[in-house]
């Protein structure tokens, strides 16, 4: 973004509260000293914003170009204070900033689609170039409005002439493994009357077998991760607000993938009582009555699991010494609306996860993450046998943004964990490990004593993904598992027979 | 509602494929039997229905008055297969049934508020009745639709008359203890940092102390019931689609106080770009368009956690030495839209539940609730030493129809378990336990081979509902504990210090 050459045009006044004539020599100072001095501060030489024009009558116009060194806005608040004193002496003060005009030029070699922007007025395509027309006015360059527009632009065009690059990288894989069962793991365990579809999109009942397979996983995390690496169980929200999603910044893509969740307008039982006497009559649950009926969505369902246990800390300050804390979550569903197909337990809409989050200084965060990938790679190779491999991929909160790109160093940044599956011959993702950096640390406002930096960082264990994975691989008949973790799961209940 | 005195006036027309005059004689002898006979059978003597008048053109109509022995849509039901044979020698086929009129007079001494009821033209109240006047066709009376009509009225009247009768009947209570605690429990953990509120309402993030005590109360449960009463562990799911709680029954009084699950209309991001965009600038959340592009809700989220189990059984038929089926779940949160005020960890919009399910015949049921009670005594007497007590209540599906009333044999019926609240000087419920009869099999179409009956009963063990008993009476201190729970319970972790 910083290649891009941005141009700016903005026609701004300053409002007094009385005419400012008097004052016009000490403005005309101002003007002066601003554009030798103030508009270039922290610009390479020959560069930054220039008054181009200015007048005074009950306000004071600035007619300001600029390049992307010193933002015709930024010049523009740079402005407030040197006229606020220029003006004092005459006991006039600056009663606010108004925006008659504001254009903005960013090169881009195709136009992009029609957008609707807010506080955006117009936005033209001219001969290699889009023309922004903003309607802002003071708070919002104050509120840095101007700035998140062109990132949003910049980005598009990025994303539209790049494509959402998604970065892979191997980093390791095991041995090629010979599978015991070729087919598709969902299928059998249909067959096998081990799970049932659930009443909703993506959903299944998981009987008591495929149940203990998922509490041996558990119990494989627990001694495995969670007692030698120190971890303790907490629990996180399962509802997660607004607030929480603007912190961790999913607030910034999350929408096409959430299931939204609405209260309702109130529980007064009379208000409720004509949806209930329909319902009893028609046998019919009433939806379009009770659409009216129910509040805006107050947030979703969990989705990333570890953001709404940020709360805990939020606008906390830490001493050093309790670091890193290791922290884990199991008490709830995760939820996804995910792409049309079916894909059985592979790709749910409601699935199960561990969720492992750490928090230390950055030498901690990438010590322990090297800690996980070792105890990983011992669970995957010793006790489940799996074919699998680990790649460093776009981490979600640069995704999220349609960018690519990758942190070069492989600290910040995100590894999947992939098994191959015998029955498609695909490679599906079934675990990830993330070193965020200071993303939640910084969203949430948690400080530590000592000032130095904080960071996190996350994995999600699905247990899901990990039955589809080994399922895949080994089948659900148990002799074919092996031994250690055939062990471990013990005889799998009977519950249930039908005719 | 045996004891109410219903009217009914009806003027249907069956269709008939050409005029019917040519078949009069015979049209005479039907009606005339059916005077006599079939629109008498099953009443007491000199009640039922009477056909007061009819004719024959293109339609056959039929005036019915009757009483509540013989419906007068039931005795138009009735005709219309006699009717058929005497027509159809003349090759004259019946093409459906229209109603005219249908006019129902229901006994109360008081009328109803305005009431918008579906099929319902007009509502009036006139001397100690009210009278019903139908909209409705041939497929809502075989639909059942007027007598869902009148069901509902009449709980309407008897709701109004009596009130919403809440039974409660003591069978037991422990001894008085002194309780080592006095303060409110909530409090009291907020201050100690081991919980927080969540982003949500009515909803907490509870830290590794707290989560290690809910723990130790699972583990209590494994060893204590489900271990010796041979429970299996199942994952229920967790958002419920409408068609379970039209099954369940819940679907008739959930809706003031469920949480509403709305999918995306579509996951197509380009959909969603907007919303997207103008996050990104203004870094506010629109709901408003947000509202625009969700669907109307799936369902919502789980209540009360049992009914989403039942779709494994749906349909089904069970061999009869299978049973009992014991089963549990615990995999994730429920939620309801609890009244306003503050009430802390005891009544909360989110919270953790062990769902015990057992399914059997009806003897069964019953021994197994028997075995439970016994247990349940067991740990709050010798474990947690509680000071508690038991009582039977209306059930929650005979509370739902907003009728009081309870099975008198204390079969099929609902016990609360309540504990002492020092603070307030009040009980609060912790614990229930359930034997909802035929309920559920009914509701699912669960059959059993041998064709007898399938019962089942279901306990919520509500994690923060214990938690709040233990906390008012014993407090936070570890060492006012009951000792053999103390030891359970082990050294309290302490992850977190705040500054």
């Amino acid at each position: 973004m910083n290649e891009v050459e941005l141009k700016f045009h903005l026609i701004g006044r300053f409002k007094l509260s009385k005419n400012g004539a008097e004052a016009k020599d000490g403005i005309a100072g101002v003007i002066d000293d601003a554009n030798k001095n103030i508009l270039k501060k922290g610009a390479p030489k020959g560069r930054g914003a220039e008054i181009v024009s200015w007048g005074v009558d009950d306000t004071i116009m600035v007619e300001i170009r600029s390049d992307r060194y010193v933002r015709a806005h930024d010049a523009l608040l740079r402005l407030r204070k040197p006229l606020a004193g220029a003006l004092g002496k005459y006991r006039i003060g600056i009663r606010g900033i108004e925006v008659e005009k504001f254009t903005i030029t960013i090169p881009t070699e195709k136009p992009l689609k029609k957008l609707k922007i807010p506080f955006v007025r117009s936005m033209q395509y001219k001969s290699g170039n889009i023309l922004l027309e903003l309607d802002i006015t003071g708070p919002q360059i104050e509120g840095r409005v101007p700035d998140r527009i062109i990132a949003l632009i910049v980005d598009k065009i990025k994303s539209q002439k790049y494509g959402k690059k998604e970065h892979w990288e191997l980093l390791w894989a095991s041995k090629e493994k010979t599978p015991k069962f070729t087919g598709d793991p969902t299928q059998e365990l249909i067959k096998r009357g081990w799970i049932k579809h659930g009443s909703c999109r993506g959903q299944w009942i998981f009987g008591s077998q495929i149940t203990k397979v998922f509490r041996t996983f558990e119990q494989i995390v627990e001694e495995e991760i969670l007692k030698p690496l120190g971890y303790h169980e907490m629990i996180f929200p399962k509802v997660v607000a607004w607030d929480v999603w603007r912190r961790s910044g999913h607030a910034k893509a999350i929408y096409p993938e959430m299931y939204y969740v609405c209260p309702p307008k109130t529980r007064d039982e009379a208000y409720w009582e004509d949806v209930i006497d329909h319902y009893k009559v028609t046998l019919e649950v009433p939806l379009d009555m009770i659409k009216e009926k129910i509040d805006k969505p107050i947030g979703g369902l969990c989705y990333a699991q570890c953001p709404p246990a940020w709360g805990f800390l939020e606008g906390e300050t830490l001493p050093d010494d309790i670091l890193p804390i290791c922290v884990f979550d199991g008490s709830g569903t995760s939820h996804r609306y995910e792409s049309g197909g079916i894909r059985g337990i592979e790709r749910m809409d409601e699935f199960h996860r561990i969720e492992l989050l750490w928090i230390g200084t950055p030498e901690q965060i990438a010590e322990h993450s090297k800690k996980l990938q070792k105890r990983y790679k011992h669970i995957f190779e010793d006790v489940l046998d799996l074919q699998w491999r680990m790649a460093w991929v776009t981490p979600w909160f640069m995704a999220q943004e349609g960018l690519g790109g990758l942190p070069e160093k492989k600290e910040v940044g995100t590894i999947d964990y992939e098994a191959f599956m015998p029955y498609s011959k695909k490679w599906m993702e079934f675990q990830n490990l993330s070193n965020n950096g200071d993303k939640y640390p910084a969203g949430f406002n948690v400080k530590l004593q000592s000032g130095k930096e904080l960071w996190s960082g996350c994995s999600g264990i699905g247990l899901e993904r990990w039955a589809a994975a080994f399922f895949a691989q080994k089948g659900v008949d148990p002799n074919n598992w092996p031994n250690k973790f055939r062990k471990m799961v013990g005889d799998l209940p009977d519950v249930f027979k039908f005719l």
